[in-house]
């Protein structure tokens, strides 16, 4: 018997969602994991992540031990559609994946407040791997265990990920925030989320803009983001755009367009022609289930 | 011909949405404005209030200035329920009256984006004036114009607001809060309004617990106010008490209860005998329609 786990990707923050907010999309990394006599074989990823430090075989033993599943041989295949280190919650999608593979083993894939718990603890933060395990618009608080709450989205948007060709370690990314802000800019992003929150739930298209708006992280970190300024700039000035915000710890910078813009990714590649030299533009959907596992 | 307003109660922050959150509810100031030949006479509130400082008046005038209209003498009639100074929204009230007293003489008492832009602008922050103005709970940005979005609550609460027998200024209540605060504190009150905000939407009661702590004026403000710590405390162990928090620049403190909790206010008056000396306890609903005008 194998388990076959499927996560999506996830793009987190949402501009003043900083560590709070996150969205599952429409990019999909597989896990396939099998149980053998011995041994670790780690199969379909680069080869340096092919050992024990493999973040989902770490994630599966983490789920093992919380189970109670011994095993003394692993097989794990994966196939991946998220690029890695750019934003999109690869990281996160391995720690899911590792841990649902291991709750399958014991019939739990479906624990999923369970599977949040551990994941958070072993990410550090909640943003990604609560949308990767619930899909949809998540945000989260994380004190004695996290709470996670969906929600609702009233219009149907795109997420149009801007993938740059160089990668940003969330170390890097992380190591450039102060660790004191003045209190306008705290009170700025608790007004910005709930008006972004709020706006979505009410289908208030015309909140968005203002919503996205952040003073925690992007303004630490775009200066790491070659052509982050000159991007975010000319997103803003289309109005076409209703929202723009760097993904999760970047480079990725999410534009957030309306599901009928249908020559939204064309205008944009016009709009940011000069500025794009080996990115990737690639539009997503929100993905509505998380994770999805399966016996074979 | 006289206009009458009558405008709700209001407590603002809830919480952790400082300078945000409000919600209107069930405790009014009426207001009636009668144009004269000359003169100034306000009656039905104390005489310290009674002269041309008076709030409501000073926004009839800025309201008359905003909508071009011309007057020799005014009279105002007051009929007040909501305390001052106690974190209501007494102030409020009036600079709402007295907006909408003006833009009602040139038939424009219903333009409360206009009114909510104006009142803001003589307020200072929109928390108190964007319900008062719409009514239910709202959530405000203050940016080049305020953006204010109902938040529809999808279960039925009830507000139990403690009184105190004195007063606290807001002036005084914001000097002691510090410019500056700790990202962690940030992020704690945005990742905690977001549940505050997704739990009354999705009628998770759970969330809201957790969701109405701050990090961001009430641990500062507390100190201020005789009892705070003890009367906290004590609300935090009553599990019927689904959130509190310091309304307004305090001093009043409001515990939310489920509607059906018909022995709310017994049973917290029992709880907190001994730290109530002097203090009034009264329930209140939310109100739903904000100011209210009339011609008489």
């Amino acid at each position: 018997m194998k388990v076959k786990v499927r996560v999506p990707a996830t793009s987190a923050n949402l501009g003043p969602g900083f560590d709070v907010a996150g969205v599952a999309v429409t990019l999909y990394n597989t896990f396939t994991f099998e149980l053998m006599d011995e041994g670790l074989e780690i199969v379909g990823c680069p080869e340096q992540f092919a050992g024990p430090d493999n973040l989902a075989y770490e994630a599966f033993c983490a789920g093992a031990r919380e189970v109670g599943l011994t095993f003394s041989g692993l097989r794990i295949e994966c196939k991946s559609e998220i690029p890695h280190t750019r934003g999109l919650g690869s990281s996160s999608s391995c720690i899911v994946a590792g841990l649902v593979g291991a709750f399958a083993f014991k019939g739990r894939y479906d624990d999923r407040q369970d599977i949040l718990n551990l994941a958070t603890r072993i990410e550090g933060h909640p943003d990604n791997v609560a949308p990767a395990i619930f899909g949809g618009l998540t945000v989260s608080v994380n004190a004695e265990t996290v709470t996670t709450l969906g929600i609702p989205v009233k219009n149907d948007y795109r997420f149009v990920a801007l993938i740059p060709p160089f990668t940003l370690s969330t170390k890097l990314s992380r190591s450039v925030l102060p660790d004191v802000v003045s209190r306008k800019d705290a009170i700025g992003n608790v007004s910005h989320l709930s008006l972004l929150v709020a706006s979505l739930i009410n289908g208030h298209d015309e909140g968005l803009r203002i919503g996205f708006h952040d003073h925690l992280h992007q303004p630490y970190r775009g200066s790491l983001i070659k052509g982050y300024d000159e991007i975010m700039g000319r997103l803003e000035k289309d109005e076409n755009v209703l929202g723009s915000y760097l993904s999760g710890a970047g480079p990725t910078i999410m534009a957030v367009i309306r599901a009928d813009d249908l020559m939204g990714v064309v205008r944009l590649k016009e709009e940011l022609h000069d500025c794009l030299d080996g990115w990737e533009v690639v539009k997503l959907e929100m993905d509505q289930h998380g994770y999805v596992c399966d016996y074979e």
